[in-house]
């Protein structure tokens, strides 16, 4: 069979560089080992989102007091329902994508998909039959899998990743998360909502440690707030799983001690699907485990382009979204702007969220800037005080020479729908007073992002 | 005593005036009759939305085992609590605000205000003593106030206003909600999530009218599934409270029926206050309730400026937050840009939530715009169906000849805080692709404006 584009892997990446395909008049296929949709729709940010949201009810409810509502009786989270619904989740997302494949006239190969010498792709069924497969361009959008430490082998029971965490049929009673980025960290979150005793592990000196370090902190605080034990600078050195429980060793600067556990939770990072690719075959470069693409997504061999978490920069979803779009919209001949890597935001989905773009306080001025910042707590926040959640703040950090619009980093209630707004005026090139003049609504949290700019310039009245 | 400023009311436009001028130097004060902070803080945008998140908690729990939550037992509002813990919050940001007001040394002057002949301000306190001020510059920003219809004469028991209706001490079994505006749709929505039987009664076709007619035909879809009753072009000519409940006649084209409620709440606006305030006596022109002003806010009168509600424009708080800055920064000699009176997003925090700004649909074509339009539905959001609520969309109106964005409405949950984007790319001149190309976060709600503007163009791989 032959088509104009094929792309091996349908996450976000892969299915939106098919469907665009189609949409420009490409004859289209898109393989796919497992579910459609791939990590990010079956079993990273959609379901988690979905778990979140079931700690965040049941968290409502706890408090429902504080709210004025009378609660008797017991509650208590059923596991088995909230899993229930966070797969339930995924799946309608999964037919969604499904049915825009099927609607776009996208074809979708089962199997498991690599490059042949000859730049067809071959691709193995669940019944290890090959078919062949030609076509003018492929585009590689494997993404990625969880990374495994040595000291941590996921046996998918006592040491889990991601994948088992969104599915445990039971709460456990304790928990070891290690790894603090976003998904150690949501993770830790909701098992901390649902009752789990649970331990962070970061072994850097914040958690969330790629944020700001202000709002490192304040996720510090509520965390312990919520009496969850974050341990940094720590690294789990070994697990012995050989008991009831897990018993970790964790090492510190100033020395060992061991942690008891039902589960440890590996989350660590991520590492790229590009072995048994066909890559080494084709003489495709890579380069510490990405494979090496120009701005439009070409590889060093021609018809072969490679897009998302296996090429250099973030592994998020909206990332792969945009080098699909614009790796297909330069193979169909038209004229896409390059994709800016430094304006990507970044969410977390724990309570408070948090949200951010650009550079830290820190990095820009590790990268030679003179800085304005600005910071506007939420405990100034009408919208937050009617909402009962107070916690966090907006900060801002402007190029003190320029104007220019360095970063915007948000920790609190729906910060994540609200960083759009910084993404886009970074993009338009906003300066601090085009910020300032622009009329917010009242009574929002977003209005913090005006307040930070002006307390940036002087200006700010709320504070 | 002489000051430089006094501002006359100390709601958002006058409170954030009277900070503004004493950080530029000017030695203020501001009058006020009765709470710091104005109606927004004490009785209409804060206190609301505290009793909104009371009303969404509810919810929350009523629907706990879509969740996976389990409840056994009771659950009841408790509506001297809901009360309660809203006036708190209302107390918490007046506070905040006269702490903010001490922090800037700015006066504040208990009493009614109004100006004299001679162009002072005569200040008359509760015991009815009255003291003059002098100042070179007086800014009026005295609000509004309840509207009051001939048919619906607000007795403050049967029928009522905006502010009896943020203190019921209990909740009444049935209600009769006339106006569908924001204020009306915020009490119609949280009153029958409080398990009143609402009879919400419109004038014109569409509830929320200002609104884009897709987003009021999601509206009284949302709040007819809630079982409210929704009744439009029809109004109440009359209603008999010599009985236990309040008889009301609601004529329609149809002709008339009566409704009975234990309580009317009129909500068909507001109106200014600027009688009694002396601006007659100095020859100050107004036209139909409003002070005519200049772009500078400046009345006819040299030394004399008004700002808010009393002004041409909505009666939105961040409009008058702004007008309020602009009038002062101005005064004091520097110099602001005039206020862009078609950028300005109203909220309505309903479930869904209402965000909008710029021109609906009808009225960019009846304004002679070409129109491109395009629509997300929250159905195909990953984020919304992690959220367990579907309902809503975006839609986004821009102008086929030149790409301006025209107009943003939203309807769905969070969209308050996603609507700032919208201004923002707005004052910016962004154009369709410019929203195109910019890297959304997912999951969110707020990849919806970016695939809305990808849908107005074609190129939406999402729908």
């Amino acid at each position: 069979m032959k088509y104009d584009v094929i792309v091996i892997g349908s996450g976000p990446g892969g299915y939106v560089a098919a469907i665009r395909a189609s949409q420009l008049g490409k004859k289209t296929a898109v393989v796919e080992k497992a579910e459609v949709g791939g990590i990010c729709l079956n079993w990273g940010c959609i379901p988690t989102k979905a778990l979140l949201k079931s700690a965040q009810v049941y968290t409502y409810i706890n408090h429902a007091e504080n709210y004025g509502i009378k609660v008797e009786g017991e509650v208590k989270p059923d596991m088995e329902a909230v899993v229930a619904r966070s797969r339930g989740v995924a799946d309608t997302m999964s037919k969604g994508v499904q049915y825009l494949l099927k609607k776009n006239n996208v074809d979708v190969i089962a199997g498991y998909g690599k490059l042949t010498v000859d730049k067809q792709v071959e691709v193995t069924d669940a019944e290890g039959n090959a078919s062949l497969y030609e076509a003018d361009h492929i585009i590689l959008a494997t993404g990625s899998r969880v990374r495994e430490l040595p000291a941590l082998p996921i046996d998918g029971k006592k040491i889990i990743g991601y994948r088992q965490a969104l599915v445990l049929d039971k709460i456990p009673e304790s928990m070891v998360v290690v790894g603090s980025g976003a998904i150690g960290s949501e993770f830790a979150f909701f098992f901390t909502s649902m009752g789990v005793k649970v331990t962070l592990v970061e072994f850097l000196p914040n958690v969330v440690p790629n944020e700001d370090e202000e709002v490192s902190k304040q996720v510090e605080r509520a965390f312990k707030k919520l009496k969850m034990t974050v341990m940094t600078e720590a690294s789990v050195t070994h697990v012995d799983t050989t008991g009831e429980k897990c018993v970790c060793t964790i090492a510190n600067k100033k020395g060992e001690k061991t942690v008891e556990a039902d589960i440890v939770l590996s989350a660590v990072g991520v590492q790229t699907n590009i072995d048994n690719l066909g890559l080494e075959e084709l003489g495709i470069t890579t380069d510490r485990g990405k494979v090496n693409v120009d701005e439009w997504y070409r590889t060093n061999v021609p018809g072969i382009y490679a897009i998302g978490d296996i090429v250099h920069g973030p592994a998020l979803a909206h990332k792969a979204d945009h080098e699909a779009t614009i790796c297909v919209e330069k193979l169909c001949g038209l004229d896409p702007k390059p994709l800016n890597y430094a304006n990507i935001p970044g969410c977390t989905y724990t309570t408070p969220e948090i949200a951010s773009v650009g550079l830290s306080e820190a990095k820009a001025i590790a990268a030679g800037y003179e800085v304005k910042i600005g910071k506007f707590p939420f405990t100034a926040s009408g919208k937050a005080t009617a909402a009962g959640n107070r916690d966090g703040f907006i900060k801002v950090v402007f190029d003190a020479k320029t104007g220019d619009w360095l970063g915007c980093h948000m920790v609190g209630d729906n910060v994540t729908e609200m960083v759009a707004a910084a993404v886009l005026c970074r993009e338009l090139g906003a300066k601090g007073e085009d910020i300032i003049h622009a009329v917010f609504p009242h009574p929002t949290m977003s209005e913090g992002i005006m307040e930070a700019a002006a307390a940036a310039y002087g200006e700010c009245v709320h504070l």
